[in-house]
């Protein structure tokens, strides 16, 4: 019953089946290999346009590495206020961005709505120098809470940011959990919506560690390979971080592996509701977030469960904990079965 | 006949071994693992004290936390003028320590001088605090020439370091060739001769991607974690990056690894000085320098030899051009025999 | 009628005598003068207390090299979300301080509630190295809003702060003009209170540039030599500098032009007050916050009244503008006296 | 006998009237004023082409603003190895050029060899992105050793960076000097020369504090208000920056100060080498080298002379002091024959 994260998962086998077949022999290092080559055609093809990738070990760097290309050292960087960014990364965006700022914005259910990010911009302009330059939006796509935008939202948001001059990125270290939910394609779901720079990843989805800075505009990464060099993100058996994408996007894995992590979230929520612990978000990726009894959750971990619990944010009563549960391609029906059956049993001993 | 780089072998299988049996279930991520635990535990007994050490994917990594974490932003950072940190970076140690300042000391055989780095350092000081700060000392080992320190060289410049009040980091990328050469243990070779940081690189050694930060002194690291966190190298999946320390550090398997190449950098320089083309500096580790006739050095391109041109450093007469020749724990014996059985059959059609 | 900022003040006549008398042959540069030492010794006088004290020409300066200082790269410093520091200097906190991060407080009239710096605080920790470290507390003292802190208030905040392990530093651009309402000593509104590093700003006091980050521990300014003058803000002819800081703190000045430029601020109050445009919140130092019916702000800004426009903050109505009001050592009452009179002769004929 | 520094002589008494007349009653801040606009019209007259100029109160400010906005975090700036930005700035490039590096070129003199530019750029390119990318180029006019670039050496010097595609900034704190001994215009010392940015210093002249980045091609400027206002150089109070240049570049004002001070170092150089004491250098500007026997320098330093004595740079014997001895606007003749009187009766009781 590990539902911690989906980084505490293991890897998908097809990736460690993938790094022994690139091990054959010697290769140019530091990407300059075919391995390297391949994924970024294959890259271009799945997002149907030539794109420009950087492909670094996790989504930290790839999200500070874009956001920094984004953005000068005096610019804002708008978010969600719970985004990973902003609350998961030690500052890393602040760092490699040599000082940018995130602006945090509210918003239900972990997405910004388009009002506010309209209102936050308002107050941006007309007092330079003196104040920082608005200058990219920032979408987590699936989101931090489990909910994913619709393509509609994401067109909307990056309309108002473009209106604006600032740039747009995509956090979407859980983009294949968000695709399979949207039935749609990724050059939906991305460029033609209006995103200009995606942090593309894999490892949540089932790798080992692979991440990438995908450039919907291959101009606009000029210099990202010294960006990326001087961060110390550039591997130097740079194949076998290749071999992982390869893996992964061969006949849609990524997103194979994707729908059964959305789907035992969805049987974990159904299932949740059945016995009156509705999650207090809508389940639309591999996150479930449901605010618990505290006496049951204190039986949970006993019980051997494994989560997070998250600051309430409104949302969980005072006499409630707001837990955290993430699904992979590697959870098992049976542990989610056993998860809600556990508080079935002691809900039905001890209703709150 | 590749002999472009460590970074171009592939991985020792017994690396895609052991990532494969740490893939087993649920374990949580960011280090918080028994795998990573255990890591840090084999690291204390091999270098026979307690350490704290911080696994990170590539050696810039590992080289530009240690150098920011000794070095503070005003600092400067005494180092060979020809060190992988001052040439081959990307300036990563001065990004990483806020716009420190490497000095680059020039020195035979990519080796520092203990008298000029007494000479660098009598320039500092009285005049802060418009001059910048010396603060750290860094030795390559082995270097980037392929010679090897020996201990009273180490011990000697360490002495002068801690004179001068400044900290001594090992950019040990090369570690296991110097320790196999020295034939000594990583104690003497590092912290008993006055190492206080060490980048400990199994990377060219055979491994994935597996680097470490090791702090001799665990209370030193202090806000290590943070610092790792921000820059984005600090794996979620960590246990791989563990796994891997644990397979080379078994029985001793990084240094015959280091033992295989350096016996073929050996078995190289000896064929090539059979042949009249002596190494130029002494061949101590896995990398071997040689001034081959510009005609010859075209010649081996065209039947396929990979290596590394480099400037002449003053070492190679102007019809000459030097080639820098590194072996690996895959280096086969037959591709050095064809190797210098190329030159050899060259030389004796058209002599220099 | 100009209110617009302390900023757009002239330079009190005193300043400039004691530069020209300082302007007597040579002297010693970048602060190693007589001038400069009894600066030191003066503040030291004026805060009962040994302090070091390091000058620079601007507030901003003086806030982010003693926030750089006060926080490690990847801390928080938790502020009012309307500070200077958090608006108005375009980053340089963040900049200086490698990437640290602000988090903005709301809080009524420009003051931070205890209550909520410590349900700030119970965010922080036991989430490293992910999150970010809370490290530091920079209050505004007088705020941004015109209002004060009391002493009770600070001690409060600072003893909060220090529970929790942070600095607390203290933005005192309008220290004078909190002094003088406060009437209390220099060093029972700071270190007899809690803070520990202070902006201590006299430039918009009358002086032409001159503030100073004074630390009422002297042991915690190591290396702030080298901090301030990497940034550029060591001025080699710093006894001009010394001289304006001589010059104002001799004889209790600078409390004098702070008197009179509240006096103002408190005139002005009450007589918008007598004509119904009371101020929205509490005048305590030197700035007048007013809601006026937009036609009357028109009107006044026709007739030459020079002051900023704030945004509403919840505290003008919507048929409302919110008016900084600003004034100075060097504001007249007649100023003032002429502004209230167009106010209460437009509203007489045209009332809101 | 003061000759530590133009540093250490006060300010021209035109500078302290041209601040008193700028102290008339209310302006804006931050250099929306008449007086800042006045100063860049100005110089755009001085200049002969439209500039854009940001003042500031050091020149380390302008030289770090003005290489950070040239130069890639991942850049290289070649600059003489003895020049104020590379020993006496405390690495403030570095700082704001988020990791910068200086590339410092040995040359006779304190002057750059066309060759030696050339050769050094040599090794860059085709290294990337490992090898950071040479971006700027750092001439120093006058030079630190007192002597002067001649026109056609600025210009070849341009013209090889500009080939490879560097920007070229100058360090013109002592331009005023470099101008009266080339005899030549504003113009022609710089941006007819290939000269893109300049640090342009008024302080060593004789003003107070006033120093500007010049940018002979205003389009080159874009966010250098951001970059101005967020190191903290941004003066509230900007008129009195204003004014300094105002009265500076009055009549040619500060032409005539640097006259005085070049005519003034002539005279000890001459008297000098009449005492068998010749300069080192050729004497061009301000500054006079001098190598002196170590028990005159002893003796010159009790009588109160004043001087700063540098490393020997290979141009003093043994037994030799190299000394400094810098002349100003304020510099008067006595004291230089004083100075010189002394040293002529030592070496006539004493002779080396």
């Amino acid at each position: 019953m590990n539902f911690a994260s989906d980084n505490a998962a293991p890897v998908a086998p097809e990736i460690l089946d993938a790094i022994a077949q690139a091990n054959v022999g010697f290769a140019p290092g530091y990407g300059d290999d075919e391995w390297s080559r391949a994924v970024e055609r294959r890259l271009s093809e799945i997002f149907e346009r030539e794109v420009a990738a950087f492909l670094v070990p996790t989504g930290t760097a790839a999200n500070a590495l874009a956001l920094a290309h984004l953005t000068p050292a005096w610019g804002v960087v708008f978010c969600h206020a719970e985004s990973h960014i902003a609350t998961a990364e030690c500052g890393a965006p602040e760092f490699f961005g040599g000082g940018l700022k995130l602006c945090g914005l509210s918003g239900a259910g972990g997405k910004i709505a388009a009002a506010d990010l309209a209102a936050a911009l308002a107050g941006y302009g007309g007092h330079g120098p003196h104040q920082m330059t608005a200058a990219t939006l920032s979408l987590t796509q699936a989101s931090e809470a489990g909910t994913v935008y619709r393509i509609d939202e994401v067109t909307a948001l990056c309309a108002i940011a473009h209106d604006h001059a600032l740039a747009v990125h995509m956090d979407g270290a859980r983009l294949a959990n968000a695709l399979v939910h949207l039935e749609t394609t990724p050059a939906h779901a991305t460029w033609l919506a209006g995103v200009d720079v995606l942090s593309f990843g894999l490892t949540k989805a089932g790798a080992l560690a692979a991440e990438a800075v995908v450039f919907f505009d291959p101009a606009r990464a000029v210099c990202m390979p010294e960006r990326r060099k001087r961060a110390g993100h550039l591997l130097s058996k740079h194949r076998f971080l290749a071999a992982q994408f390869t893996a992964m996007l061969a006949q849609g894995r990524w997103l194979e592996l994707a729908g059964h992590a959305n789907a035992m979230a969805r049987r974990l929520a159904e299932r949740l509701t059945a016995v009156h612990l509705a999650p207090v978000w809508p389940v639309e990726a591999n996150l479930v977030f449901v605010a618990l009894p505290r006496r049951l959750e204190a039986w949970l971990k006993a019980a051997g469960a494994r989560y997070y619990v998250r600051p309430s944010a409104g949302v969980a009563p005072g006499d409630r904990v707001l837990v955290r549960l993430v699904t992979s391609f590697a959870t098992q029906e049976d542990e989610i079965d056993r998860f809600v059956d556990l508080c079935k049993n002691f809900l039905a001993q001890a209703p709150p």
